[in-house]
């Protein structure tokens, strides 16, 4: 009924993928991976390359909305350039092409994947294995960490919608599905997820 | 001999441009303005029409380099992500277009257009007018800003360019014959600019 969710965890060095195809309270791995630029080359030919393959890999996925990392503001100022160099790449994408994007914190991530939004980078990519039936964490990490942003959104994105529904009798059952399924998700993962 | 030089002043809300024609001593303003995006749409929107300005922008001025300020360390995290954001475009565009990208502080521009790294503001609209010939100031001051930058490389490009050269003859011609035009522009500006 959707396209899948695509979670990007957006950088010039490498920028981590990962797609989820969600269906109901079920949600599988599509594809993941990291786009990586040489640090050899400048800057110009480094952000045409990340352009050309970000570009590429939304027309190949076809993604229905993409989650990407917020940058907190405790980053220094080179960092926040930097990664904002990267994300402006990916949004004027996603603008191009009509594709909604939605931005979660670290802490929000972990909260919906780990249930705990100090959870450790271990965490949640045990977490990640396991919602998504994986034989072992993807590598490398920044390919967990968009996988996990996937499917943050994958999870709040129901909730989300219920809840600003104007047609109360419509919100309520759409909550009422919403809760359903995260209850199914959280009997799925043996109650640690939330 | 080269196409222009493109001087941008990158930034979400009104990004800069200036383009200016280099002859010998002599510069001409090719074009000025500023590219706007709408504050009441997103983030992405915004972004994508800022990119598909910029491209057109390059395709029409087919500039032989572009001259982009520099991002100071002093900028909050917020404003950086944000010109990142923009100027990430912008640098992807040249980097597809193999069109050479030079930075510049501010200080270094207000050093080359008015002679002194702390020049006020108006100091450096006032050269831009003086040295482009120009019948006022223009408007709004992000294409002015633009223009210095532009004409900031269009100074500096020949004095790099002969020092930086390997052979000893050849470099010896260019730096007498980018001398020979420093003091050309400084007399045709009555001594003030450097």
């Amino acid at each position: 009924m959707f396209g899948p969710v695509l979670g990007i965890d957006p950088g010039l060095s490498r920028c981590g993928y990962g797609a989820v195809v969600v269906d109901g309270a079920r949600c599988d791995a599509l594809a993941c991976g990291v786009l990586r630029t040489d640090p050899a080359d400048d800057l110009p030919t480094r952000l045409a390359a990340l352009a050309a393959d970000l570009e590429e890999l939304v027309a190949e996925l076809a993604p229905s909305v993409i989650a990407v990392e917020r940058v907190l503001f405790q980053v220094n100022v080179r960092t926040a350039m930097s990664v904002g160099q990267a994300s402006g790449l990916l949004l004027s994408i996603a603008g191009r092409e009509g594709i909604p994007v939605v931005q979660y914190s670290p802490n929000e991530v972990k909260l919906a994947v780990a249930g705990d939004g100090s959870a450790g980078k271990e965490e949640v990519q045990a977490m990640v294995v396991r919602l998504l039936r994986l034989a072992e964490v993807p590598r490398p990490p920044d390919a967990a960490d968009a996988l996990a942003l996937a499917l943050c959104h994958a999870w709040q994105a129901p909730l989300r919608q219920a809840t600003a529904e104007p047609a109360a009798g419509v919100a309520r059952d759409r909550l009422d599905a919403a809760i359903t399924a995260a209850m199914a998700r959280q009997r799925a993962s043996g109650g640690a997820a939330r």
